[in-house]
């Protein structure tokens, strides 16, 4: 397939300027997709002479990949409110504005997450039937892979925003993690019906009988999510972020724990030794470049946020997930299953559940 | 120190028939306090026809310890409603009885936590200046051990809440952590000012010039929990629920796939043999029962919750928190220190920072 057989339902347009190691990650990553993905289109933003010999080391990218050159940037200490105003014409603004225009179905950046989120709001604007948009991830568990939401994308969430962020994560799990009837909990300080604030306990009445293609679980509490008990984990971005970011730390202090417990004594050192190809292989489970790929749900377009410290093979995870989303058509999922619930809860009967 | 030398000042009330292990973890781990802090007196309220032959055992607890019959519990699955309508005489009840009347300085359950919680609110009422009390616990860290408060007491909290934790929380970590300045953090989704909800952002503000005993330092993100970042992490008690529930399930599941990585291959295993002295340290590192004991501040009277599933030395740890309380007058200090807060910001002065 060449440049000339690309149609919008098969390109990904790609910020190339973005992430902590720079263009070099990106290109590298993209060959790697370029491999796996061979009928699919790449659209690198970014500057033409950075970009150009960087392409040139990887022989399958001279084909079914395009360069749109700019030379501007959104750099990771600009503002949200920066780069909304100026950002139009950077690298991570170009790759929405193809999602917005049609030339690509998804928008891949490693760039600046606040100025990604606030440009994408504000350039594609949410769905019908969405209120806000939310930020998705794949989080590696103990059976598994779970989805989370919302992880930051807002501070404050009603119970309708909860409602649409179920939907929405059932969808993106359907897509991504491949499951016909994800079973959708939400995140609640305990599992009986009568616990947790308001917005959670409407929402989880209105979910119980929601006409979806999904199961609802009820509640899980924080310890659950390690667990695997649910495959979609809705909550509101303040809580969403908390708790991963918690979890991250809590994965880094064990680490350094294992390490210190390692270097008690020689013998433990000796055993270090032999134990270093499970480590390994724990490592690479938890490593967050096979989990990367973080998504803005919601929004008319889609856009992935690969992790800022990604490497190739991370960016690589990210644009996975942006093929899965943009083979299953993903959008068109969530538009069908947001008209489907309303069907069955018009708007008054949810606000009214509030009382 | 006999029975007739006892003082109010002295004396901790006990649950003793709270806990998945029952009376016997009770009686052993108030046998270890009574060894090492001799001049205490403890009364333990249970069923004294079960008590009895358990603290013949411990010679030590023939002196300063008192018995008070009764034959009531409270179970595992009583709701909070029914504990505080019917369970004013039971050795919950009783426990807290002792703390209201005078007769104890604090009481020590590790019975239902929601029972506790709902029957020390409600007999013991809140202080004067708090409007609603909070959970707190000392978290192990990569630097030591933090205090983090509410951990569930509230699902919804506005600022004048997390202020009045942050006061408290700062109290508690003087008193039982032996700081003389605690550095206190708002949890929150980002570091910088103005990220986060309206609660948190004034909370913030009104925090940065308090006349207290500690160093406010700002917003921590979850990950800085872990890390040690700051002594005493405020938040509200459905965050921190979730945060605290996602750390444990993290802990869980990383040291589970620790356990798989050790289960590679025939080399991984010998390996893990060697490396049991280090793992071993790691565990105590990490047992609940070496940081055991929750406490409900803000209240007339003080009550600390043992984690249900503790052993006697679990137990024992909680006494120790307990002890330490009493003898630094948490009560007073709280009380002296939200006096010295509401001196520079009368009530008015925070309402109007909301707008």
């Amino acid at each position: 397939m060449s440049h000339q057989d690309k149609t919008a339902g098969q390109t990904i347009a790609i910020d190339a300027m973005g992430g902590d190691e720079g263009a070099a990650m990106v290109v590298e990553g993209t060959a790697m997709a370029r491999k796996r993905h061979p009928d699919v289109h790449f659209i690198l933003h970014g500057n033409e002479n950075i970009l150009r010999p960087l392409i040139e080391k990887f022989p399958i990218l001279s084909e079914n990949v395009s360069v749109v050159h700019t030379e501007e940037l959104v750099l990771a200490e600009d503002k949200p409110s920066q780069a909304v105003r100026r950002g139009r014409k950077s690298s991570m603004g170009m790759a929405i504005e193809s999602v917005k225009n049609g030339d690509a179905m998804v928008a891949v950046s490693a760039g600046n997450t606040g100025a990604l989120m606030a440009m994408s709001k504000v350039m594609l604007r949410t769905m019908p039937g969405i209120d806000r948009p939310a930020l998705a991830s794949i989080l590696p568990t103990l059976r598994g892979e779970s989805v989370m939401l919302d992880l930051g994308a807002n501070v404050e969430c009603g119970e309708e925003n909860l409602i649409q962020f179920a939907v929405m994560g059932a969808a993106f799990s359907r897509t991504v993690l491949g499951l016909e009837k994800p079973k959708v909990a939400l995140l609640n300080v305990g599992v009986e019906e009568l616990k947790g604030n308001d917005a959670v306990k409407n929402a989880g009445q209105a979910l119980a009988s929601a006409p979806l293609p999904m199961e609802y679980i009820g509640f899980v509490e924080g310890n659950g999510i390690a667990e695997g008990e649910a495959d979609v984990i809705v909550t509101d971005g303040f809580t969403g972020n908390v708790a991963l970011k918690t979890a991250e730390g809590t994965a880094r202090f064990i680490t350094a724990l294992t390490r210190q417990a390692f270097k008690t004594s020689l013998l433990t050192r000796i055993g270090y030794l032999f134990t270093r190809p499970g480590i390994r292989r724990l490592r690479r489970h938890l490593d967050p470049n096979n989990h990367n790929g973080a998504v803005f749900l919601g929004l008319n377009g889609l856009v992935v946020k690969s992790h800022g410290g990604a490497n190739a093979r991370g960016f690589f995870t990210a644009i996975n997930v942006a093929v899965e989303m943009m083979r299953n058509d993903l959008s068109h999922l969530i538009l069908e299953d947001l008209k489907n619930f309303d069907d069955q809860f018009p708007a008054e009967v949810v606000m009214e559940e509030k009382k």
